[in-house]
């Protein structure tokens, strides 16, 4: 079937275009995510956080064009399921992504911990892997790269859970304020399972590749 | 394949009550909740709450009558993942009116805040949208009405989602007991999934609308 | 399609050895983790918890495994989203089992109470059953045993969870230290996530004794 399948992949107009399209989101907004969290400003802040809202809603309305697109066409350029749940993955990351700046602003966390800088740069850097891998679809018989970008982010991903675990036992060992804990707890939870969602992408582009390649 | 599945549809016996009872079973216990989060008698309440119960065991089953059929059936009226990710989306729905319920009664939560009281009741007009357009499925060439239902059930879901963030920051400014602000969380946290679940249940929903009509 | 199939069950070579592997590794973890809470060593400990960390990577490794296989084979022995679907909720449980042993270490919990290793002997219970259903797949005509297990998971799972409510209850009563609430929420919300984890792996076993006995 991948060998009838793979005359049909040139053809494709439409899924290549609206992939790349929603990780080339998910990339713009892990960069607005690591500016904002590095900027020392409020206003600055607030802008940024702005932006990452907008672009949520922008890769809200790509995830739903390409579920229709994927219910209403009959043969897609891989399997119906991988694109699914890449997709699925790409929408999740970004709504942590979103969910964890939104969390910052409301609780009025003024201060970015170490922590919080690491694993938005983590984040940052998983993006660039998947987008690139997301990239690579189109010329899957060259799958090389892809398949080194899948290693990445699996390590990226098992980095941001070390820095987690570590900051959250320190924060229980130093920190006296239980509110101030369930705080970051929160932030730095919500940036970790951004990185939990990148390695199910990742997954998903791995079984498009195993079947395709 | 649609087209062939279609003339299927009107001798389906077994799934359209099926999952009629299942979202009319989801409206009973909304319904429940919200009489529930309003009322003052602490025993009313609690009958109220282990109606809820009971009302999640009759859900349960009928989620298990429903996966039964759709492994045993070939042939079912609309393709088995979005009848599964429906059913499965229904019965998180009822899991986490029953979850925040129970919460309210195991943590001795006697002060039913506004956000508490809005969110149940967002929760109340999602489950009657869900069950109005699961109604409509047997009839879905006349789809105005579902699609219509999938658009409020997103704006019901952001609406709640914005009450649950306003919420836990001001809960944050305001109160200095940790452990009030961890119980109030938990509580309304999984008042809020339910809202999501009916989300994921619309957008189940939505993929059969696009593949069948 | 499931009569033709089950000539060739007796042929597969590949996926009964890999999910008895996976099944059977679980157990191994389970095993450890409740020596692990009996044990009032320190070093015994943290030795048993380095030893359920060394067993999840491999079960990582078994996972990746199945997927690859399944991902690569057309004909599996059963439906492809059943087998997906248990291998992933064996990994989850492995995951959530390692994620509270490894809370456990980072939170200085030094007391297990009660709770703690009721929850513990439940996951171990419960992976018995799993490893005993998992197991009789191969033989899946007789299987009287394995709808046995999927009964008794589901009624773990339960017991679980009451285990847990009603800890959390007692723990909002009478500790004051929200700290302390808070890591020992997050240590028993693991345990018992962990055996919601068995029911979804005794679901996907369920639907595969539906389809093909």
């Amino acid at each position: 079937m991948a060998n009838i399948l793979q005359y049909l992949i040139p053809q494709d107009k439409k899924f290549f275009p609206l992939l790349e399209k929603a990780s080339g989101n998910l990339l713009t907004i892990s960069k607005n995510l690591v500016e904002m969290v590095h900027s020392n400003s409020p206003e600055k802040r607030k802008e940024l956080i702005r932006e990452i809202e907008r672009l949520e809603h922008v890769g809200d309305a790509l995830t739903h064009e390409i579920f229709s697109e994927l219910s209403a066409n009959f043969i897609t350029p891989f399997d119906r399921e991988d694109i699914h749940s890449l997709v699925t993955s790409l929408d999740d990351i970004v709504d942590y992504i979103h969910g964890s700046a939104k969390r910052i602003e409301l609780y009025k966390v003024t201060e970015m911990t170490t922590a919080i800088i690491k694993i938005s740069e983590l984040i940052l850097q998983g993006s660039e892997e998947l987008h690139n891998a997301v990239c690579g679809l189109r010329n899957i018989k060259k799958n090389g790269r892809i398949k080194e970008a899948c290693v990445k982010i699996n390590s990226i991903e098992n980095h941001a859970d070390d820095i987690f675990d570590m900051t959250i036992a320190q924060l229980f060992e130093e920190e006296k304020d239980a509110v101030k804990i369930i705080k970051y707890k929160e932030i730095l939870s919500a940036l970790e399972t951004a990185t939990d969602k990148c390695e199910d992408a990742a997954n998903a582009i791995e079984s498009i590749v195993i079947k395709y390649s």
